[in-house]
């Protein structure tokens, strides 16, 4: 996960070895992230390709025709793309420790929390976006509150520790890259309200799969602002 | 599927009968003809409540708080919504004729894809909004060609009549509701330079799920201007 950067006229890595999977990642990818996440909680031998997003190789268009991480590629030369894509294969091809549920209702329900979720991600990036602009911020930032707490919410209805049950399953680590980088953007103020939420946190941080994945709010930090102002060197902050 | 949609004042529907499933719907609703799609295919015992789009009951929002079709609704009090994941639910929940492939690579392609017809459908709502408002879309339709000849690509480089293979499955149902609705919106032109897409729309307009579910082009036509000059008795449209 500590390589470097691909960038353009990088040449292309080789053919993925027998009985290994490779990831396109970029170090700080939130998407990349869940990808890294679910690979890490089942085990699975990996190696990572790290890909500058900011000075792309021209051959990763053949890996992925939208040009994102993450990216799969198997010694079959399977591609998969599109983050929850990449986590339900990965599941799949690899059943040994199953994170997604059997049950088709706790199933529809995990993808439904997800689709919610996908407010919560919307605003965390249209805040940022605005407050680089040093644009008023504050009407979203109550908006990204009320979906907290929708969120502490579900917990409270579930009465569980975690958002598919009492252990670790898909959804929390599809959520999980967003919650890790609350404290470097100034997000972890709107938790006050939401102690359930905080206390999932908290058991989260506990997880092999997220202390071996995460990095520290100074970093997430240094990277935003290289990433947004265009720098390459953002890929391979602190390497 | 005939039944007068539910208003404002309406009552809410009692339970759901044992060994039933109800699906929330509006007869023209492209999401929800996703859902009909499967239970016709899988030949699932279900009933139908249509819901008035333009004019909601205040109980809708019980069953789905985004306020959209498709809803599906069990006999367990089970609510499922979203169009893929409701029907990705009844896949799972009916699982004598699996529509999924059960392959994880085959599976993820046929999800990849529709990541993919994400953008023709962007592309479609957006030619006839800025149609209705007399701009030029000749840009944009452009765009909506190139996607059109990006899924006849797929069914050439797959050499099979259907995008998951020889046979009819999830994906083809996923994306039919737009080719069906692709005569009334004047797009079926931009097909001229794909026959293998022709053939598969040929092929899809015999399959009985496709037959119990279409609507004529003039019916769709006489729908949307009404749906879209906000008139309610749109969503009964012909009935």
């Amino acid at each position: 996960m500590s390589a470097k950067s691909l960038t353009k006229g990088s040449p292309a890595p080789g053919p993925v070895p027998a009985g290994m999977i490779r990831v396109y990642s970029m170090r700080y990818c939130p998407f990349a992230h869940r990808t890294l996440l679910v690979l890490e909680a089942k085990g699975i031998k990996y190696e990572t390709v790290n890909i500058n997003l900011l000075d792309k190789p021209d051959w990763f268009s053949e890996k992925n025709p939208l040009g994102l991480v993450p990216v799969l590629e198997t010694c079959q030369n399977e591609l998969v793309y599109d983050s929850p894509i990449t986590c339900e294969f990965l599941d799949d091809k690899y059943p040994a420790k199953r994170l997604i549920p059997s049950d088709p209702y706790e199933k529809a329900k995990q993808k439904m929390l997800l689709e919610h979720f996908s407010k919560v991600v919307g605003f965390m990036y249209r805040i940022q976006a605005e407050r680089r602009k040093s644009m008023d911020t504050s009407k979203m930032e109550q908006d990204l509150q009320v979906q907290l707490i929708n969120f502490e919410q579900k917990l409270v209805e579930r009465k569980t520790r975690f958002f598919g049950g009492d252990s670790v399953s898909m959804v929390d680590y599809l959520i999980w890259p967003w919650f890790d980088r609350m404290e470097a953007f100034s997000f972890h103020k709107y938790l006050e309200k939401a102690p359930k939420l905080q206390q999932w946190m908290k058991l989260m941080r506990q997880d092999p799969a997220t202390k071996a994945t995460t990095h520290d709010p100074d970093t997430y930090r240094g990277f935003s602002e290289l990433y947004f102002g265009g720098n390459p060197a953002a890929c391979d902050y602190r390497l």
